[in-house]
């Protein structure tokens, strides 16, 4: 979708270096829209790359968002939830000070910003905008259209949360481009609705209309690409948000599948509840998905972070042989590799069982 | 629950015989608290029974509001959605004339009346209350609680929306009553919740919390119960609605299920996609529980409407023998039959998978 382009100053105060800053890395990470200054005043001084070297980053830390005007950002990302969930005094005298500068304020927070008194009487007087990430759209019904759609759309599928779909959907979106395919990154959650500049957090929907919301997407996003990558959401025996999952696995009306594995994850996080192994999850998802609109798994993108290489590699290699389908890990060996070998599986366009 | 006992006016002008009544004709059919008159001038006049017999309920039809305060009413149930969606002026001045009156008003409709402002002051003026049964509670995610509770939960799955998931789980209520279990209803939807005088309509919820609200409604009901009977919503190959389906299969943590299925059905309504033959969704809905914690099917409530006696009992028989479960229509034969022959299955507490 054509945007304008943002630069983002990042505010993560005492939190950058933290999990609860994952938004903020991702932006970094897969924008397209720069990062110029990130602000933490417990690493000011250093650049990005010193604190966190994966990011590949040189974008300057700074303490305030004074400093961090002089790199000229227009718009301010609050990629933190603050802690306690109330924002700190300090964080709205800055968050007033930037709408006055006229910066887009871009927040992934659940309390949504723009309807917050003083930052909408901030914004209106200097003509800045806001955009809560997380905000939805109009509840909207699953209709069907998405069948119809011309692009073909591969949705990441889970063992669970937090394992590596969304990256897995930005690496394969890249090699399907490198590849000369129109492909296109489809967010369905708070990280990736920031990096992509636009999408819809599913798991805020209400649950009557959360494959509705899903279609939706796949609808606005279909028309001149070839490839929607659809970034998943939980896992299919995820306790508390498998819902979630299978609104995505209908609602997006997939033609394959792409299953993402956290190699070192054995048990659903905070339930204890065991992970299926991954022949079981390509069972269930493509027995799910064989009631509606067939669709199969095309590869298995394994994430092997604190692996060494050689561990690394006997887990794709095990990965590969217990489901007989190309795997590999996407960031460690980039994406090209496996996307190649699933491509042929892209090709299909597939119809909804009548 | 403990409840006060309702008097119900119901408000259904010129709607009481059609489909979109359905939460009106659940009241009357199903809740303790008893219907006193019924408001639609298309049948002043006559009784309920005279125009849907099924009902057994001989409650006088009137013309106006006015007429019904003759049948001292202490609540108004808004049991139909208005033509459009939005109040007709006779409703609203009919809902300010009952809140005046002191009458408590229930909604089933999706805009809330208790936040309407004209309602608002009315009720506050002559100290009425309001209940929107859509509305849900805060935001609560699973955890798990679900699972050490001592009542025995039942959660009756379906092939699809409509088929009597509602009546199935109303019905074995009164029998396991009637056998002797402390047995309690657990109302999922908007017409179970008005019959129930409690409940949250899980399709409502927003998605990431809808399996932790169904979990909540367990917690909340199983205090001093031996069986609770959860009312389930959708079907799992329902493209739309499953996403509410799987929440309720998790979210419950259910010991037992029991599939209900209208016999005439062969498709999910509006979409096409074909059912599940019984033996898949059998197998589909215990493989999903497999992976979390383990619940078979203990039989199945087969919906014959529509059929006459002799097709309705082959339809019986070729389910019990498809699927080897007991099999019976719990409205056109009782519930007892089939309650006595599943109750060795709602014998069992289950653990969750660890």
């Amino acid at each position: 979708m054509a945007k304008p382009t943002r630069r983002y100053a990042i505010m993560a105060p005492g939190l950058f270096a933290t999990r609860s800053a994952k938004t903020a890395h991702g932006v970094i990470a897969y924008s397209d829209d720069p990062t110029v200054a990130v602000i933490d005043p417990d690493h000011a001084g250093k650049r990005v790359r010193d604190v966190l070297p994966y990011l590949q980053s040189d974008a300057p830390i700074v303490a305030t968002l004074d400093d961090a005007l002089r790199y000229e950002p227009n718009a301010l990302l609050v990629g933190v939830a603050p802690p306690g969930g109330a924002l700190p005094a300090t964080w709205r005298a800055s968050i007033v000070r930037a709408l006055a500068a006229r910066l887009e304020l871009v927040s992934g927070l659940h309390q949504f910003l723009a309807a917050d008194a003083e930052f909408a009487t901030a914004a209106a007087a200097s003509g800045a905008t806001m955009w809560d990430v997380r905000a939805t759209p109009p509840p909207r019904l699953f209709t069907g259209a998405g069948y119809d759609v011309n692009a073909r759309v591969v949705l990441t599928v889970g063992s669970d949360c937090a394992v590596g779909k969304m990256t897995a959907s930005l690496e394969l979106t890249r090699a399907a481009r490198d590849r000369g395919a129109r492909a296109r990154f489809v967010a369905t959650g708070q990280t990736g609705i920031a990096i992509a500049g636009s999408g819809t957090a599913i798991d805020r929907v209400i649950s009557d209309f959360a494959s509705g919301a899903t279609e939706e997407l796949v609808l606005a996003n279909a028309p001149d690409a070839d490839l929607l990558f659809v970034e998943g959401q939980g896992g299919i025996n995820h306790p508390a948000f498998a819902p979630v999952t299978l609104a995505l696995l209908y609602g997006s009306t997939p033609d394959a599948l792409v299953l993402v594995h956290l190699a070192t994850r054995t048990h659903v996080e905070d339930f204890g509840t065991p992970l299926l192994p991954l022949p079981e999850l390509v069972a269930t998802y493509e027995a799910l998905c064989a009631t509606v609109k067939p669709a199969k798994v095309a590869g298995i993108a394994l994430n092997t972070y604190g692996l060494d290489d050689g561990d690394a590699r006997a887990a794709i290699e095990r990965a590969s042989r217990d489901t007989a389908l190309p795997c590999d890990d996407v960031v460690r060996h980039g994406p090209h590799a496996l996307y190649d070998a699933m491509a042929p599986a892209f090709a299909d366009k597939r119809l909804p069982v009548r």
